[in-house]
């Protein structure tokens, strides 16, 4: 069953970054004179790629993997449903805390990620490729075993635990004017833009998007607008696919980011993220190119000047078999 | 003209690095569990590829340039050859030193990294694409010139800048049993082996090399073995295809490193690559694939038993429409 925690604030996130210390990297921040010559302002690349599970979400996971043995030590465990980077994201954090862990993912997904959430220890059970068949399996096996589902982005501990990657950001760089972070279910953006409103309210965090996800419509009109059941877009950056964000996280972002948000292509995401691997080494997905592409070509009439800009590289968990500029 | 600089030993490798500091990056030392397992050991990279220019050569370059300007401050400037790394650091010494650079560089070289010197404000030269034609017009600018060439590694000052790379590794790690250079002219192996020498003098430091080399042939004869003028290899490793090691280097490796050297192919030096790609998220050279790859299989053998070893990861300027497994 899952538990209903206290709603997240900046305190949470505070000690989400107590909680998780030891089990998640405090990643690098990088800069590169090639980029802030293209964006035309200095840009700081907070290195997510470099994190446990080569994502972010190692955070989340964590922090509410810890926090449910803390509350539940006789816990029988954890279940969740993803096909990327939550989900192993979870197994790690059940493995470091020695919890049981299944993982639901649709029986289309590619091999290599069965294989990674399995190299955690964690079960994998198939389901249908569909957000329905997804939380009617993944409730299922809660029911039958007692595990505690941990969802990606519904949930306040898992945003709490994201927070903690603008906590890092801002005490290598205490004045950033904004952050852009790649936006699918809305956890990171959620635990970035209320972690960055308590630290320095000033700097504006925008969320970056695939296309056909229109979330400022829905932030415009203060209300989700997508259909129920969520869909999948059809996108190359597979780690960004859910078009809806959650109702538990939208409020969090209607309070605390900007309402104008970012739409890049698929096209324009690759060329992003081949940016990075030429010029600063750093193999990223595409999710995180999208913000690199922002940064470079849409900030230009945003007022007042943005002269420090964060970018979240997301994630860096591409297959080298299949890496998009070269297939 | 060429100056001859004293010889080098550990002082002028700590010399340096105040020499070269805020000028070159001190880059970050990463881990992975997934390399430590294939390895049966603990691996530490040494991630060169995020150094300035993209490779180490921006330490050997800044030095010697910041000590020829110190030491004629009216040197009408530097000229030197090389195709790749070593022309970059050099290009980027030279504008940081407010030098006039010129880079000796065949004509067949991709038009890529003409690019990128360029792009540092040197002006390029073309030759045949020898070595006897390299030397010979190299020299030519210099006498027409007054330019003072900086070689790639026949040089001391370029050896203690190289040295620097040991220096920060032991700060980081003190107590590494050996350290994994790929070679090619010979220069970072002597500045790493002299200082890593000098600080833990059990800690082995290994050449690992083409096919072709047989620099160990050479080290077992104490003598230079290669012909006159030197030949290149044919390998995907484009930054290490010089055959020989200098004869200015070449004692001091002898001195300093060990005798035994690691031999990788072109497709275990990709394997190496592919694998920090996939699993350090990082962008790296085939060069640098090959200490990877031998960490991970040779040194099974090694008596003592090597508990905690260094890779350089040299550089990681790959071009990323020609990345070797995709094409």
């Amino acid at each position: 069953m899952s538990r209903e925690a206290s709603p997240v604030d900046f305190e949470k996130v505070c000690e989400a970054s107590n909680t998780i210390k030891g089990f998640v990297h405090r990643t690098p921040v990088f800069t590169c004179q090639a980029i802030d010559r293209l964006a035309k302002r200095k840009v700081y690349f907070k290195a997510e790629c470099f994190q446990k599970t080569g994502a972010f979400k190692a955070r989340g996971a964590c922090n509410a993997v810890f926090l449910e043995k803390k509350r539940n030590p006789n816990s029988p465990g954890i279940v969740t449903h993803s096909s990327g980077n939550h989900a192993q994201g979870v197994a790690y954090a059940a493995k470091c805390a020695g919890l049981s862990c299944s993982v639901v993912i649709p029986h289309d997904a590619p091999k290599i990620k069965c294989d990674a959430i399995r190299e955690y220890g964690a079960e994998v059970i198939f389901c249908e490729p569909s957000y329905t068949s997804r939380i009617d399996v993944c409730a299922k096996v809660a029911a039958e075993t007692g595990k505690t589902i941990i969802h990606s982005s519904e949930n306040y501990d898992v945003i709490a635990g994201q927070g903690t990657i603008a906590l890092e950001f801002f005490e290598e760089v205490p004045d950033l004017d904004a952050i852009l972070v790649a936006t699918s279910g809305g956890g990171m953006l959620a635990g970035i833009a209320l972690t960055a409103k308590a630290i320095q309210p000033s700097c504006k965090v925008f969320a970056v998007e695939p296309v056909g996800k229109e979330l400022q419509k829905s932030l415009e009109a203060k209300e989700c607008l997508w259909t129920d059941p969520p869909k999948y877009l059809d996108t190359v950056a597979d780690s960004i696919r859910l078009q809806a964000v959650g109702n538990l996280v939208f409020p969090i972002i209607c309070e605390n980011a900007e309402t104008k948000v970012f739409t890049i292509t698929d096209d324009q995401m690759i060329e992003g993220m081949k940016l990075i691997f030429e010029r600063m080494k750093i193999v990223v997905e595409p999710s995180a190119g999208a913000g690199v592409y922002a940064a470079i070509n849409y900030l230009e009439n945003i007022v007042p000047p943005l002269h420090k800009v964060g970018v979240i590289l997301c994630g860096g968990n591409v297959d080298p078999n299949t890496i998009p500029w070269t297939t």
